[in-house]
């Protein structure tokens, strides 16, 4: 059985024990025969997807008033991975989704890495620094590279830490945010792990 | 007396009680001919004062050892303004700023509205949304207008008011902000304030 999740830059499989990725831009679909249950984010390239019939749209299997209209699929299909806990997902964008006893809580979205270095450089060229995920959230910084550090990391992490649950890290920067959130599990397969559920369900 | 706190975008200007602002794009300094104390963070009007003999560059008389080499003077400034609490200055970028007893104790630096605005739209337009400073920050979100207003805003409340401490607001975005920080005392004047403490002991 092959999975995918598609995002807007990877097609991200996981074939038995395996997970590769493949570029959105270059990948063509129509070269994969076998079936395919996916979900998709991309607009794009769900397009395309509608019309191969061996690709399989898993969202349409998905209980969708747990949700809300405009949520997007992969942190539906995060949330049903998990019966109780708080996921962080560290992509393009960082979701943060609340679950207890099964149930979808409500969630937010924060920026990203990438996204939030870009902020800070295009307030001010006197912004432009690296984050430092060594940082010691304990103290209240005196230096530049700290104070936009502490402002993207601390301010997140005071918010997560305030619902004391569990936390899941997955996404494309989940090792870096497990420097900031020690106590958290990684699990980069968690959208793999609720796809898995909703098609053992349906 | 004639204070100034030149920004990147504007000359503050206050006069006795009124204050009022000149763009920096269009004001000429030169036209000012009476005592001018100023502080300023624009590096390209630095350098047109210096040559003008009216305008005392106050941060010259700042003990610049109780902050740090990289920081923004106006910050240094404002934190001279109080002797216990917290300074969240609202502007391009937010900085918060904690004062103890008189004494600096560090801070960090957040983006501003429109800069964040801008980042949620450019990591994709599913997230160009406006703010609601109307949310209710109690409740987890399940619209996607709460969800990034509760990421940029919740965050920060969430960092800010685990200090404990007196929250005083000012800069441009200060009347926005109140609304998340109910009992934080608006200062739209607070550098001022800091300007004439500065001037006072020296």
């Amino acid at each position: 059985m092959l999975l995918c999740d598609i995002g807007n830059t990877s097609y991200h499989f996981l074939e038995a024990e395996r997970d590769y990725k493949k570029d959105t831009l270059s990948f063509d679909p129509v070269t994969i025969k076998e079936e395919v249950n996916y979900i998709c984010v991309n607009p794009k390239i769900k397009t395309i997807l509608k019309d191969l019939p061996n690709w399989i749209d898993l969202s349409t299997k998905l209980d969708m008033g747990k949700y809300y209209e405009t949520m997007g699929v992969d942190r539906m299909v995060a949330s049903e991975a998990i019966e109780n806990g708080i996921i962080i997902d560290a992509g393009s964008a960082v979701t943060v989704d609340i679950v207890k006893d099964g149930l979808f809580q409500g969630g937010f979205i924060y920026p990203g890495l990438n996204a939030m270095s870009k902020t800070y450089k295009d307030i001010s060229s006197a912004l432009e620094y690296p984050f430092n995920f060594n940082i010691d959230l304990n103290r209240l910084p005196k230096n530049s590279t700290d104070a936009i550090t502490y402002g993207y990391l601390k301010t997140l992490y005071a918010e997560v830490t305030s619902h004391n649950m569990n936390i899941i890290l997955t996404g494309g920067d989940a090792k870096e945010f497990a420097k900031i959130f020690p106590d958290a599990e990684v699990d980069e397969n968690l959208i793999f792990k609720g796809m898995k559920k909703i098609l053992m369900h349906s």
